[in-house]
C-alpha cells in the first residue's frame, strides 16, 4: 500500500496536462518545474545509470535512476526476459523504486521483460510509443516528457527500423545529465544502424529520422543503442556523423546499402514479435 | 619521427623518480605536479573513457585518455588480441595517441593484444607488474602512478587471483576524474571475484588483497572488472562491500568458498598463459 501511495505522489508531482497520463508530459517549459519545489541546478551526479547486456541476443538494457529522489524512481529501457531476475536483484540491491519498464520498439530478436516485470512488481508501468501498434499501459509520442523524480526523457519518434521506433533521450536543461544521453534502440547503432526489411521499416524514413532527430544533437550526446555485436558499449552523435559508415552517406546511397543488406530471415522474430506486441500486459487478464 | 618526439615529450614531462622510468611515478606529493605547468584543477571532463567487450572471452578492455591534452595520451587496459582492429580502430578515428598497452596481470583466458599491438603501434610500451613473471617493457609496483597527459592511475598490489596481479585505480586529486574509478583486474569481478587455484593464486592472499587494497576506496568508486559473465558493466566498491557473496564473508568462509569451487581447467590456458609471459615483445626480436 505504501509503495503505491508513493507512486500516485510521483505521478501527480509530475503532472503536465490532463489530456495524457499525469507522468508523461508534452510541455517543452522546463522553467515551469523550477516552481513546483526546491531543485538543484547541478544535477548530473543525481543520475544512477547502469548498461546490462544480453550476451545472448546482444541487447542492452539501460537503467536510470534519480538517487537524490526520496524514492530513487527508477526506469528499464528494452529489458529482456531472460535476464529479469539479474535486473530486478540489482534494482532491489540498489534500493531503487522502478517504476517504468519502456521499449524502444516491438522487437525482433528477443521478448521484452516488460510483462514479467509487471507480473513481479505490479506498479510498474509498461511504456512504448503509440506508433508501434503494441499493447501498453503508457503510450509515447514526439516531444512527451517522461519523468522520474527530478530527472526526465524527452521522446524522439524515430521510425525506419520499424514504425513505431522511438529514441529516449535525457533532458535539455541544467539540471539534467550532461553530456545528453540518447537510447536509440537500433535506429542508430555504433557504425551502424537497424535493418529496415520488416515490421514496417523503411530505409527512406530511417534516413530522415537519424538525420532530423538524432544527428541534430549536440555531438558530445552519448549514443546508447539497443544492441551491439562488436564490443562497443557507448558512441557519440559527433562519432556516428564522422565515422558510421552507412548513416554518413547521401540518402540514395544509404537506401541502396540497405536494399542490399540480404539479410537472413531473424531466428526470433516469430517467436519475438507477438509477444512483444502484447508488452507490458501479457501476463495480466486484459 | 614527430611521434617518437612526442612520446619522449610526454615521458619527461611527467618524470618524478630517475630510478623508475621516467613516465612513471612513485610520488605520492600530487602538489608536485602543479608547479610544473598550468593544470585544470576541474577535469573530470578531461577523461575520455570507453569500456569493449570481447564476447567470446567475455573480457572488458579499457581505453582511457586524457582528451584536452594536445597530444590525447591514450593508455588500454587488458586488450586482447582477436579485438586488436576494433580497438586501434577507435583509437585512430579518436584521434587519440595510444602511449601505453597495460595489462592487470597474465590472463588464462585469452592472449593479450599487448604484443600485436606493439607491432602496429611500435611507440606504444608494454606494462605489467614485476611480481607477474612476464615480460614487459614497463614494470610497476605498488604505489607507481602511470601518468597519461595530466591524468594518472595508481599501482596497487592485488595478488591472489595470481601472484601478480594489480589494480590500477585512477588519481586522488582534485583534477582527477571523480568518482574514482578501479580497474581490478580479475582480483574483484561484479559480484564474485577470480578463481585462486593456478598461477600462484591464494585465497588467503586475495582475501587481504582486496579487503586492504580495494574495500578500503571509497564507496562511490566504480570497480569496472577485467571480465563479466552476466552482463554486468560496472559496480562500485560499496556495492560489493555489501552485496559481493563472497568477499562479503569472514576469511575463513571465503577459503572454503573458493577451496570448493571446483571449476573445469581453463580450456585457453595452456595456450594464453605462456603467450601472455611475454606479453609485449613476443613480435620482437629481444
Amino acid at each position: 500500500m505504501l509503495r503505491f501511495f508513493n507512486f500516485t505522489k510521483l505521478c501527480l508531482l509530475h503532472s503536465k496536462a490532463s489530456t495524457f497520463p499525469p507522468f508523461i508530459s508534452i510541455s517543452n517549459n522546463i522553467g515551469v518545474r523550477s516552481q513546483m519545489g526546491s531543485y538543484s541546478t547541478s544535477s548530473s551526479s543525481k543520475l544512477l545509470f547502469r548498461q546490462l547486456f544480453d550476451k545472448e541476443s546482444s541487447t542492452y538494457t539501460y537503467l536510470l535512476a534519480d538517487s537524490s529522489h526520496p524514492d530513487k524512481p527508477a526506469l528499464l529501457i528494452d529489458p529482456v526476459d531472460k535476464t529479469l531476475d539479474r535486473d530486478l536483484t540489482i534494482i532491489q540491491e540498489l534500493g531503487l523504486k522502478l517504476v517504468y519498464a519502456m521499449n524502444t520498439h516491438v522487437h525482433a530478436d528477443h521478448v521484452t521483460g516488460t510483462g514479467l516485470i509487471k507480473s513481479e512488481v505490479p506498479d510498474v508501468k509498461s511504456v512504448i510509443s503509440k506508433a508501434s501498434g503494441a499493447k501498453a499501459d503508457i503510450y509515447v509520442e514526439q516531444g512527451h516528457k517522461v519523468w522520474f523524480g527530478d530527472l526526465f526523457l524527452e521522446v524522439r519518434a524515430t521510425p525506419g527500423h520499424t514504425l513505431g521506433c522511438i529514441t529516449y533521450v535525457t533532458g535539455d536543461a541544467s539540471d539534467q545529465p550532461q553530456p545528453r544521453m540518447a537510447f536509440t534502440g537500433d535506429a542508430v547503432l555504433i557504425r551502424g544502424c537497424g535493418r529496415t526489411d520488416f515490421q514496417g521499416g523503411s530505409s527512406e524514413q530511417l534516413y530522415k529520422s537519424v538525420h532530423s532527430q538524432i544527428f541534430t544533437l549536440p555531438d558530445d550526446t552519448l549514443i546508447y543503442p539497443a544492441h551491439d555485436y562488436k564490443g562497443f558499449t557507448v558512441s557519440t552523435v559527433g562519432e556516428e556523423r564522422r565515422y558510421n559508415p552507412r548513416l554518413t552517406k547521401d540518402e540514395e546511397t544509404f537506401k541502396s546499402i540497405m536494399a542490399n543488406l540480404n539479410l537472413p530471415y531473424p531466428k526470433m522474430i516469430d517467436i519475438a514479435v507477438p509477444a512483444n506486441l502484447v508488452c507490458g500486459i501479457q501476463s495480466k487478464a486484459t
